[in-house]
């Protein structure tokens, strides 16, 4: 089969690589529908470091092909969406519904916890072990037009969510968006749907505010750092917002998004800290804020978010503005490393 | 009147001041009927530094003696709770409940908003403005026997009932608490009322175990560090608790409360950090920790926490394990910096 690999700085490829099989008795293999490219694929591409060749992809939807002896809720011809990490749904973290940090939390592209390999999910097929326990089938007949909102719900909606809910983002409030990727403007979605009074996104870019109105956005802030947050001051008539959604990762962002909001203010940060972050624990204790995230419990959320997408009262598949055909996976990651294209989505 | 004046390392004394009169027109000068020593007070006594002398004190129960023109809802003789910061009630801060962060927040022992002087609590009388919107009257006739747990609303109870509120804790949580202080047995009190299943508090010493089981602490770890994570996950079948809550201000307590939740789990931390108190954010992602916190609200929990002091339901006094007279103000210290007291009751 084509798989996605990665062999250094921007040096990404389409190579042939063994078909996988069922190697353990909750396996199944599963067929890519469509896969697509990740801000946090952009890292590596990027700036390859000293790693080894890697296979690419943890966003998917597909159809299983050929499931382990001990599978018995999925079975060959189910269409299913796979959250970017997989989780057993029987540890303390997963009985919370805090799957993203399961004791055997397993990422595509990476060796499982038996040390068997999980295939990257920019490729055409991928073995998965905790196949149950992760993922979920989506009801009825295929509708190839919902393929790419129901491939959001594998990172980039669930992660926007998981920013709202961290940030107990509730009806009426105030909310700041800090950060115009597809994750910043799924917070946008996420922060609407969740009953905010106002969503105040922070962008510069004409074609990702135009989405994030769509998504919900009440007011764009163009400016960065005090500016911005002086301006937030003037939208708000002094006042600044009860929450802010940190969907970037880096330290000004973060500063960024505990300037947006007032005293007792809650901060919901989903950006993957690329660099170590310090936060001092006097501005959060100085302004009673509190700070909540990580990465998002996507198999959580997938129930929750699907019957909105699938009676399309929920479109978040709106932040793919390029679809490729896997073979032009090359041109995929360089449109989102130009920033060209917010989201790329990809058929195999 | 008389006041007590710290002015230097373990300086500390009653010294005559001139009695406070009425400033501005929102005052109010209280009798004080008691007040008490808190953790804090202990860092300027143990390390002065470079500051100058200074007022002491501020929490206070009294009796109103004076009011001015525009207060309009206390009169000379209510029996008033005052919590440890005065708000103005008006600010974006005070209507979202957050009145210790209040754009107009003033201490006792310093200069108001309007440069003037706000006595200390620990003396017999005290000037205070912001009034109306800061402190509480005790509806019924005095109850001398309630004092004790009246004065707690003003900071300790409330403080420690933030710290549970902060961890949003509820009903069957495991919840852990770390310190022992006046401000920690709070916590065990107010994590109990908010219905946890569990409640563990670290301590090794006898007697402030006992007032925690009193509180309704469950189990007690007498161990630090990693040991006591391990002892945690020991009594918890291997699985960490769902809250913590850090009553302490250092780094380690800090670190002590992120090691003892779960995946998804919450730290409520009320400690003052003393240092300054550097948080990875990383660990926090990792763990999918959320973390708020600081000054308690105190304005905005004596209301929903005195009537349980009045029916005698909650009876958070029981922290005053010694009472002294003013005079004694210097021993009420000694014994606290001693740890031969858990925390001092003075009477003027």
């Amino acid at each position: 089969m084509k798989a996605t690999i990665l062999s250094g700085t921007r040096d990404i490829r389409l190579e042939e690589r063994p078909d996988p099989v069922i190697l353990a008795p909750g396996d199944v293999v599963v067929r890519v529908v469509a896969a697509c490219v990740c801000g946090s694929d952009l890292w590596g591409y990027r700036d390859f470091g000293r790693g080894r060749e890697r296979a690419t992809g943890h966003e998917l939807v597909g159809i299983i092909e050929e499931a382990g002896a001990e599978v018995a809720s999925l079975k060959p011809g189910d269409f299913v969406i796979a959250p970017f990490s997989l989780s057993c749904g029987a540890c303390q973290s997963c009985r919370a519904g805090f799957t993203s940090v399961c004791d055997r939390v397993t990422f595509f592209g990476s060796l499982d916890r038996d040390r068997l390999w999980v295939d990257g999910a920019q490729g055409e097929r991928v073995r998965m072990p905790l196949a149950e326990s992760s993922l979920v089938v989506v009801p009825g007949p295929e509708d190839d037009a919902l393929v790419p909102d129901l491939l959001t719900l594998s990172d980039v909606a669930s992660t926007g969510h998981h920013a709202a809910v961290s940030a107990r983002v509730g009806p009426g409030d105030v909310v700041v968006v800090v950060g115009d990727g597809a994750v910043g403007l799924s917070a946008v979605l996420a922060a609407a749907r969740l009953g905010a009074g106002r969503v105040i996104a922070m962008s510069r870019h004409p074609e990702r505010q135009a989405v994030a109105r769509e998504f919900g956005a009440t007011d764009i802030i163009e400016q960065r750092g005090e500016d911005a947050i002086a301006a937030l001051r003037d939208l708000l008539g002094g006042d600044l917002a009860d929450a802010a959604l940190e969907c970037v990762g880096t330290a000004e962002a973060m500063d960024q998004a505990l300037g947006s909001v007032r005293g007792g203010g809650r901060v919901g940060f989903v950006g993957v800290p690329g660099n170590r972050v310090d936060l001092d624990a006097g501005r959060l204790f100085a302004g009673n804020i509190t700070l909540g995230g990580g990465m998002a419990p996507a198999r959580a959320y997938i129930p929750e978010l699907l019957p909105a997408v699938l009676d399309g009262s929920m479109r978040p598949g709106r932040v793919f503005d390029l679809e490729l055909p896997l073979d032009e996976v090359a041109e995929a990651y360089r449109a989102m490393d130009e920033r060209r294209a917010i989201k790329v989505l990809l058929r195999p």
